[in-house]
């Protein structure tokens, strides 16, 4: 059984992670036949850390998982430190299929939603 | 004559902060007729920073400037400190309108995004 972890940077401002946590619920509505199974993690300054998202996709049943890191920028969090994380909780799942997405900025869409974000100011 | 300033947080890794000045490029090349005039801003950690790119855009000639927050969620960056910024600056420019367009995270393109990111993995 797929999962998608949406892991975030997270916030001291707790209505900044709460957005993350709606936007993992909109995803599972909209993706529930591809991934049956969606989470939410953080990186730091939050209740859910990335091993705690990744416990909560496999007590749920994943059998594999999508880390989608919520980053634009392929900065040290997305080169080291969501690798690294992931890397170490793997250990404690090695029947479990954990792989990292690109971050966002990568995608050819994101130049249609700066466009879209421009054209409704 | 109309302009885009694309505006990001700024890293102390260069290789981040050339993504977006690449971005910025790229957009230029795909919005050219209706945004003739594209320019990069930092919030810091940065050579550029928002007053620069504005004053970029001025010299090219821009009448009115959309600034694009390049930040996935309504953290302080994109509450305040941007429009402090902002409003800041636009009293030396009395003239031009400049708009502070949404985050990209308040999009509903933003979850198509998240799809490919994860379907390409």
């Amino acid at each position: 059984m797929k999962a998608l972890l949406l892991v975030a940077h997270g916030s001291r401002r707790k209505q900044s992670n709460d957005e993350v946590v709606l936007l993992a619920e909109n995803l599972k509505n909209n993706c529930v036949e591809q991934y049956p199974i969606v989470h939410s993690g953080f990186l730091e300054l939050a209740d859910t850390l990335i091993p705690d998202g990744i416990k909560h996709c496999v007590d749920d049943g994943a059998t594999s998982i999508i880390v989608l890191p919520y980053f634009l920028n392929s900065g040290r969090h997305v080169v080291e430190d969501i690798p690294n994380i992931v890397n170490d909780t793997k250990k404690q799942y090695p029947n479990i299929d954990i792989k990292i997405a690109s971050h966002l900025g990568s995608s050819n869409l994101m130049m249609d939603l700066l466009m879209t974000c421009a054209n409704q100011t």
